[in-house]
């Protein structure tokens, strides 16, 4: 089996351009098989903000309305990820942007109203990794947006961080493949206040203690069930890093382990 | 070789609801190798307005300012183009959404300032066929935003009748292209007033003497320009129409000849 490197990149980076830039010339530099899953929602929340239309979240999660949707819509699957596309064009890298609407890549259904109404926010239920095989056998790396449909004509909002477990997962059908999610800190931090903090292996066993005494917070909770659900459906590694340290083998990180 | 049918749809088709509706569905029927070319002007142009940015157009043509590139990205490139792909997955036609920078597909550049700076406007220089085939072998419905990319990392507004027949252009080395400009009218009219003088025929000799004494007005010309264009760069049939004909065999338009 080839190698498959999934890149999902924190908004805060390809919002800027100073880091977009670097990003965009280290992803380009990464060889082989590749795909990069973007976010966007500080940019949403600017854009909308703009636009009059209020942002609502409840525990870290965006309420998407019909007004949302469309900014999200608009941001996401437009402006960051064609601005990313072309970026990767220009540094001799062959990207497609994608949604999980495009050629029926990822399927959700609308989250039920249980407590909370989330709104136009899709859990996934499927993912089909036929096409986006294809494209990579053509040498080009898919750009996700972090965008889902339900089949039936409905776009709905899926968070980034589970777009790129849930890819890395199909994924392993075909690919052996490592999923590295990016971000502005060097790795998970025992002290958040600490940027040396870092946690260079953190295992089922850890995870645990260190949620139930508060070492790890409300903020990286949902990025690490995702790695261990990725590492759950055979992805061969998962590290979470400093964006800075895409291109650098040696780089240190957290190693998400089993 | 293959029939390929080319399917460009204006704005406000694709801006309406319920005319939406209506061409997802059309199209979705049409069989074989299909591509959809969406517009999506006034809608940019009312995002644009509630952005407060400006929108500028000099004889029909936009304008395009950093800030009016970034409104067209994220209309055209996210919420038309994206808006439509669920749509006609919902119908059951498996679309995927592309601007010209995806894949590198249509590669342009900005246009020379000579009298008007149109800002970031692309002209088209090269369309690369090989992907959107390898797409369409597999039953995958390309639908294209007019926007596209100088291959440095620029993105560039193009116009969408261009894009359309620069495309069914190109793709005339590996298909039998028909392509359909569908708007609201039934088809080029003689009398810009009356609906029902739908010029049946239309060929290179009736167009020039309808230019020069101005049955033909501005707002078509481009239009026929274009169309003309692929006709002279081997595309099999030109039709130009109403979207609601698109599934009528029968119905008529303008039919444009050499």
């Amino acid at each position: 089996m080839e190698k498959l490197t999934i890149v999902k990149v924190g908004g805060k980076i390809v919002e800027e351009e100073a880091s977009l830039k670097q990003l965009l010339k280290d992803f380009s530099s990464i060889s082989g098989n590749k795909i990069l899953v973007h976010g966007g929602g500080r940019s949403a929340t600017a854009m909308a903000a703009k636009l009059g239309v209020e942002t609502k979240m409840i525990e870290g999660r965006r309420i998407t309305d019909q007004e949302m949707l469309n900014v999200v819509t608009m941001v996401y699957g437009g402006l960051v990820n064609k601005t990313i596309v072309a970026g990767l064009q220009g540094n001799g890298c062959n990207a497609v942007g994608f949604t999980g609407a495009d050629m029926d890549i990822i399927r959700s259904i609308k989250r039920p109203v249980k407590d909370i109404d989330y709104g136009f926010v899709g859990d996934v239920i499927d993912v089909n990794i036929k096409e986006l095989s294809i494209m990579m056998d053509q040498g080009i790396s898919p750009v996700m947006a972090p965008l889902t449909h339900d089949g039936k004509g409905q776009l709905l909002n899926t968070n980034a961080d589970t777009i790129a477990s849930e890819l890395a997962a199909a994924l392993t059908e075909r690919y052996k493949v490592h999923l590295i999610y990016c971000f502005e800190k060097d790795g998970v931090l025992s002290n958040p206040n600490d940027d040396n903090s870092v946690i260079y292996e953190l295992d089922t066993e850890l995870y645990k203690q260190y949620k139930t005494d508060g070492t790890i917070g409300d903020g990286m909770i949902p990025k690490l069930e995702n790695a261990f659900r990725a590492l759950n459906n055979n992805v061969v590694e998962v590290l979470i890093t400093n964006a800075a340290n895409l291109t650098r083998p040696a780089a240190k990180g957290t190693v998400v382990k089993l």
